[in-house]
């Protein structure tokens, strides 16, 4: 299992009248949360994708707790809980302190620049190897 | 069963480096489907707030299919299959023409200005009646 | 001089927690603007881009005088006042009915896939011609 | 004069399909410097909210010199430049490394709930004494 953590701050353009951070900015912060885990796993994903591969997302669920407010400082707890094969999982909580404000998960596959599912790159099977063992 | 139709042209502010509409965007664009529905039906969202009403969104899923493009015109398909008695969920299909780019849903309940559980708002349960009889 | 006019709905999402359009917002809602600009006098930026060619932003300004608020519609009227030589310079008012909410103004001018400066598509420079005389 | 900085990681969110960072997203990140600076002189925005106070943008500029790209880590220098009677003026640089990729500013007024312009708060108008002398 990999986990890692990232900080964000809620900023005012992320806000909408409801007074609290609009719920599709949730989807930018679970992608600074993965691609925050990638590059602690020395796997960075501008890196990938000048190698000619994409990860796009497939599907993506959110379920929203507590609001989260301006200013705030989030962390975001990405995990991958199990070694990706043909399909990478990762899951994710936003927490204010200890308090948990929402969780979600994302599924993704590689895909070429021709828009075509492929397998991973070598160097990220070898890294998810090592860490899955 | 309420079906709603709004369409969209996919913003170059919407696009990503993939080249292609970035995956968060969709929950703007269900936004857009449910009040669009919500207007129809008689019920302006905007209306509903200033009644002291508000609706946030305590889930959403989508999964994606095929990419949408810059300049694409989307249709977004909202429907509310179930009579909603304190949750409401809307079904939603992004559409290009006949192809279906990617399928979501989400899940509300009203709340009061102090962020309290209420009961839907009576235009909006004497609406409901109606149609779902 | 030539003069476009484009509509959009403000949506929850570009909205802020002082309960109003986000500023930032208008940035892409000039896009819309000059776009639809672009379309309507046959030359859909998205041809463009296939072409090879780009168009970015060197400089933007916007004045707000009132603020635009949620499910407003909005009217983005686009004004090319002079012909183009390198420079294209673009005017944009937005309205809400006849108040005016908001000015601004963007500077492009052609570049290649390379990021170098270029001459603008022919065709671009044919109908300009026959626009400005 | 004060100046501050304040960074941000470019996101993927942030960037369009000409493959940079779009030029829209300059704004919300000019937000980052000014709140960074306001917060550093003791002044946080969201309390400033909480007063009864709002800094609504009157207007902004932005040049773009060279492309901000996904994963950059960029320093927004944000500067006040005169002491605020009224209005209130901030420069920004956006830099990447010790490269200078856009400036702008932006105008500010402190306005009511009432959306009426009025006096700075005591707390701003005497830390601006203070630092103007």
């Amino acid at each position: 299992m990999i986990v890692s953590r990232a900080e964000v701050r809620v900023r005012y353009a992320e806000t909408d009248m409801m007074g609290i951070a609009y719920h599709g900015n949730y989807l930018p912060w679970f992608e600074i949360g993965r691609t925050t885990l990638l590059r602690e796993q020395g796997l960075p994903y501008a890196e990938l994708e000048r190698m000619g591969y994409r990860l796009p997302v497939l599907q993506v669920r959110a379920k929203y707790r507590r609001p989260a407010l301006y200013d705030d400082v989030l962390t975001i707890v990405t995990t991958m809980k199990e070694q990706p094969i043909l399909r990478i999982r990762l899951d994710y909580r936003v927490l204010r302190g200890e308090e948990l404000l929402a969780t979600g998960h994302t599924e993704h596959a590689f895909i070429n620049h021709e828009n075509q599912p492929v397998r991973p790159p070598p160097q990220f099977v070898a890294r998810m190897k090592e860490l899955f063992g």
